[in-house]
């Protein structure tokens, strides 16, 4: 163990993966949206207030190499193509709320001044 | 109520929240480390592996403003200036926690392949 930092080194790794994904903006707000169910590349430009379509398209194609959210093509016609939570993508749904919980109580919400 | 979203503005707004901090680089990171206890500039530089000096500093008066983190300033000589948690950011890490725990179980470590 390095004695400069404690054995902080451990706790850190668990917690630095995380923030692999979720320390990148939108990643966070997309799993949270797609927790009400599958939808569609307009459905979720929709209900992630603020997000281009261009990062919206590249933050899902990372979400799902992470294997947290599927796409799903439907050849049609017409074409439809939905994208959904994995089983791993579903299980942060309960922690989100708990941040969600932890940032109501401690957090002032910018006011845009 | 906006049928296009099917309500899920309201439980985004929290989670949106928490975000604005947590989704940015290295916030969560730093918290999680000052959850080992109080500490110095450059034991945060050395547990928060990656981050620049700058970055780091940019961060710290972020984390201050939003009220998370506390700056004391120990006049000396020699002077000393100690980071801690305040209750709202201790609130933050049982719940970075189980994200780790989240992590762990449903990431997979990249390799930097």
């Amino acid at each position: 163990m390095d004695p400069e930092t404690n054995g902080l080194h451990q706790c850190d790794a668990a917690v630095s993966l995380a923030f692999s994904i979720l320390g990148k903006r939108w990643n966070g707000m997309i799993i949270d949206a797609l927790g009400g169910g599958p939808t569609t590349f307009t459905g979720l430009s929709r209900t992630v207030t603020g997000i281009s379509d261009a990062v919206l398209a590249d933050r899902l194609a990372e979400l799902a190499e992470a294997q947290l959210v599927t796409r799903t093509v439907d050849p049609g016609p017409p074409v439809a193509v939905t994208y959904a939570l994995t089983p791993g993508g579903e299980k942060l749904l309960p922690v989100l709320g708990q941040l969600g919980a932890w940032a109501s109580a401690n957090l002032v919400a910018d006011t845009g001044s």
